[in-house]
């Protein structure tokens, strides 16, 4: 669909082998923000690939789903939602946690950032199990609906893409590694 | 100079006392996110306070220095290099330590991220005392020059604005608490 725009980010993410932890190979999409044509250009891509969702807000995952995240949104016209890691937002939250490889994480949204029914776009820039996209996902069915998921890159041999179509078929990467 | 715009950031921005401690009234700024036309609008005006300074990146500082530095990035066609707490980045780094109030943290960036000589603004959504700003500049200033600082609200009763002077005097707020 847009074989093009894969090549370019294909080019410009940076493999790192053996982060964050020995045996992982690290898929580094920092080089992809040192390119603006590239990165308005991603944002353009993600918004086609919802473009017959209704879309009432972006929700974008601490702290890479914000760089995208933030963009998608302005082109949408719509409010952008911080999903943000426990205890740094202020006001009152809804909570979610969520299993780790060892021990629990919880993320946090704004109570009043989610209207109620309303349609949310998930944003992440990487899907690899999907566990932490899961959790954003049952944070905003406390309240709204979720209308799709959008990330950069998939990992797709992670399966992380079959989790998150039991809550929404609409699962989109611009890039996939098999 | 942008009085209606002043008025306008003020409303969205939410005091909440008491975070993240006793005794401090946090300036949350999340509910501007939630306003598609307000965020732009703030792009715009930050874009326009640096208009004659000559830019060739934006350094956003995680990870609330992400939202704007993406958009004003975006704004000026030039890239957005990340600059991220430690440990974060996974490929060859810069570093600065700096003191907190207990202790001190360090702030990393990817080498490859700074061109030589480049001038680069560094961007923050909040100026507060001014030590994470200091720490990005002496950051940036290892490999290139910082060309002045941006941010959306000041707490001027802290002062943060004339340390920052002392390195450019290009220090940019579109809100100030007195």
């Amino acid at each position: 669909m847009f074989s093009d725009l894969e090549n370019k980010i294909k080019s410009a993410i940076r493999d790192v082998p053996n982060f964050p932890k020995p045996g992982i190979l690290f898929k580094d999409i920092t080089p992809i923000m040192l390119d603006a044509v590239l990165m308005d250009e991603i944002a353009e891509a993600i918004v086609l690939q919802f473009k017959e969702a209704k879309i009432d807000a972006v929700a974008g995952i601490e702290s890479r789903g914000y760089l995208f995240g933030v963009l998608i949104a302005q082109k949408l016209k719509v409010p952008f939602i911080m999903i943000r890691k426990e205890g740094k937002l202020p006001a009152k939250t809804i909570k979610q946690s969520y299993d780790l490889e060892y021990g629990t994480a919880t993320i946090e949204v704004h109570d009043d950032a989610i209207v109620t029914n309303s349609n949310v776009l998930i944003h992440d820039d990487l899907l690899a199990t999907g566990g932490t996209a899961v959790a954003a996902a049952k944070l905003i069915q406390q309240k709204a609906n979720v209308v799709g998921f959008s990330f950069v890159i998939e990992l797709a041999f992670l399966n992380g893409a079959n989790l998150l179509q039991n809550i929404n078929k609409n699962v989109q990467s611009l890039i996939t590694y098999s």
